[in-house]
């Protein structure tokens, strides 16, 4: 078999057998395929595509460059939540606490974020102390001990997504539907989950700028998981506009934990993380109907048991679980710079790209995987879309360790604001649901 | 300027400018682009295209890559021939003297051929201490001279060729009409020539199989002259069956000698050497009208001054004259094996596929640029299409050093044979003709 046979077959757009899809998998890992064959071939793939069975059989591949973590008899209770990146979605951080609360096994490993703020373990680790740090036995015996555990991601899992995203990267082949679906669903299985919740994203914050096309991905991925015997729920919602109202990394922390103790009740972040738990407790088996879930979701935050399991979960992994009282144990900005509207009217729009960009100019994200991370700055929302504003109300709250940035973070920021005279119809969180 | 984003306006088919090609070729060359991404934007191209005005830009932006020949005062009268490459294609070795015989300077540099038989250098090299290494000055001092010199082409001309070739070899990106396009004919016009004749070939012995895909490469070419400012004229002739009846090395350098001598009167090497000389001679204005050209050029053979001038070019670089009088002088193989028919009829048709891939066997090309060739090998076509045979007649004869290989060749010699109870009408040795 010659690789270049390989990348003349997808290049034609005729399918790939197994065996060819496995050749060129180990090829790339053992790198005894040079990356300027494999790059030719995403390309190829990025014009033809791959059918179904193609991209489960890639998928698979991609699992086995690697480890795969087994959790014996929990692997099949295990959830594992996943979102394709949102600004300001710490739905994750909401949601993992409260299913652990409901006697729901969390295992969830993730990767260091690239982007405008840091991922979900960036986020977390902006709590002193806390460390993902986890070897494969740590995160068992946690998971064993209070049912929920997050660890990064090694270089051990999927090495060969590790190695095809590097290379997608740098050679505009990112947006191609079977590279996305077998990258996210591979590092999801071979972490071990049983039950594996996706939000598919769209929007001018996500990859997919459309519904339609954020369905056809989320449809991919859940066939992709049947053909592998997983069970795959996902999740299609929108991206337009940042999720919650604070984008950083520690602020996130904040509005998560406030969340949690029952004092965000209603809003984009309540809907969605009360209906991921309703669609993680129905797949799970926990209850048959919505309406019991969700009540039975309230009672979690309202008795207060959700935050117990989050200051658990911070305990367990090295962070001060006292920094849940007191939130000036966080790293503190410099700047905290207020920025009032220059007019009146309804909020009808607030650009999730323009606040995204603010955010990593002030530092809040990284480009590079060496790049630091400062956990303190980013932008709070005082209002979103829908809320009525007065000229001189205060829009939204800059938080940075440098004046420079701060104002090329302040002109983004009002860029980002569109206003209406009438009150914007409330937009719909949830696009579709893809059950497995 | 990022390489990511010149390859994603190619990738949604945008159109480059010349700053993004310059830019792209010269970020090859200095090697601060990594082949991964020159290879996706190969790919891109294939899938893609490029106009004619980017295809221009392309070809310019690869001869500046480079040293650039300059014949000074010569360079607007001096010819170069070149092929697309095909089998038994010994038209560049008949052509060259004849038009140097005609007073048509001459200045060939030509490539290390990769493929069944040697290129038209490994050919000449055949001729015992002909060297084509010569230096740029020797050859404008050789032109001068006798009219007459054909040298090996280096590194220093078009290195982004070289780098993109080999890469293009790799990833299943050769057949592309804009990257052929600009490789054949920035090489030529960094070579120095004043006025090309390039013969694109097509059929089952061609890159391009389909007649009208070689017009469509032709007419690119033409166009590409244009913009640049050089004469060429592209013809369009048939690869379907091997050329003349040598197909090797050495025994296709006397094949040549005896064209030249005025022993080969008809054929399909006489025909197309005619040909591209009366080409030629319009394209110069040294003839008005065909027919007086023609009688020329026959009189130039008749004469002795063609084979006279082939003398000449060998006794130049170092070769033996002696070896036009003396065949024996040539390197001999060790087998001469003579394929007999095993039924009657008219020749039909003779795969060159099958042909170039039996001499490939006995060792005639090279894969890579550091195999050894065995000049001495090859296979002589006792019949052509047209050509009546009896059950027991010899049609083709293996020359070799090697007796497993030669049982090898035969198999194919025999399956490349068609035949047919009715003579078949003669083929068109040109199939158009696309001038400047």
């Amino acid at each position: 078999m010659r690789i270049v046979d390989i990348i003349d077959k997808k290049k034609k757009g005729l399918e790939l057998t197994e065996e060819e899809i496995n050749y060129f998998i180990s090829s790339l890992v053992d790198k005894t395929m040079p990356d300027y064959q494999a790059s030719a071939w995403l390309m190829a793939v990025w014009f033809r595509g791959m059918s179904e069975n193609e991209t489960a059989l890639l998928t698979k591949a991609i699992i086995n460059s690697g480890e795969v973590i087994n959790f014996e008899s929990l692997t099949d209770k295990i959830v594992d939540k996943h979102s394709t990146g949102g600004v300001g979605d710490k739905v994750t951080i909401t949601l993992i606490p409260l299913l652990a609360a409901a006697g729901i096994p969390i295992a969830k490993l993730s990767g260091k974020g690239l982007g405008h703020t840091g991922g979900t373990i960036d986020k977390l680790e902006s709590i002193p102390g806390f460390s993902c740090a986890l070897t494969v036995e740590e995160m068992k015996s946690q998971v064993n001990n209070i049912g929920l555990a997050i660890g990064q991601q090694t270089g051990n899992l999927t090495p060969a997504d590790g190695i095809l995203y590097a290379l997608r990267d740098v050679t505009a082949t990112i947006d191609s539907m079977p590279l996305i679906a077998s990258s996210v669903v591979s590092k999801k299985i071979a972490a071990g989950a049983g039950n594996i919740i996706l939000d598919v994203k769209y929007g001018s914050g996500a990859f997919m700028k459309k519904p339609e096309d954020a369905v056809k991905l989320a449809e991919l991925m859940v066939k992709i998981g049947k053909r592998l015997n997983k069970s795959i729920t996902a999740v299609v919602t929108s991206m337009e506009e940042p999720l919650g109202r604070a984008i950083g990394n520690s602020i996130e922390i904040i509005e998560s934990m406030e969340f949690l103790k029952g004092n965000i009740k209603t809003g984009d972040i309540a809907q969605l993380t009360y209906d991921f738990a309703k669609i993680a407790l129905l797949q799970t088996d926990k209850f048959k109907d919505e309406e019991t879930a969700l009540n039975y979701v309230k009672e979690l935050i309202h008795s207060g048991k959700a935050m117990e399991k989050f200051k658990e979960l911070i305990k367990a992994q090295g962070g001060n679980p006292d920094i849940t009282d007191n939130y000036s144990l966080f790293k503190q900005p410099s700047y905290k710079v207020e920025i009032k509207s220059d007019k009146s009217g309804y909020i009808k729009k607030i650009d999730a790209y323009k606040i995204a960009y603010g955010c990593k100019l002030l530092g809040a994200g990284r480009e590079k995987k060496t790049d630091d991370i400062d956990y303190s700055v980013g932008v709070y929302l005082n209002k979103k879309s829908g809320e009525f504003v007065n000229s001189g109300d205060v829009i939204c709250t800059i938080f940075s360790n440098n004046e420079d940035k701060t104002e090329l973070c302040k002109k983004y920021c009002i860029e980002a604001f569109e206003y209406d005279i009438e009150k914007p119809s409330p937009q719909k969180e949830i696009y579709d649901i893809i059950k497995p």
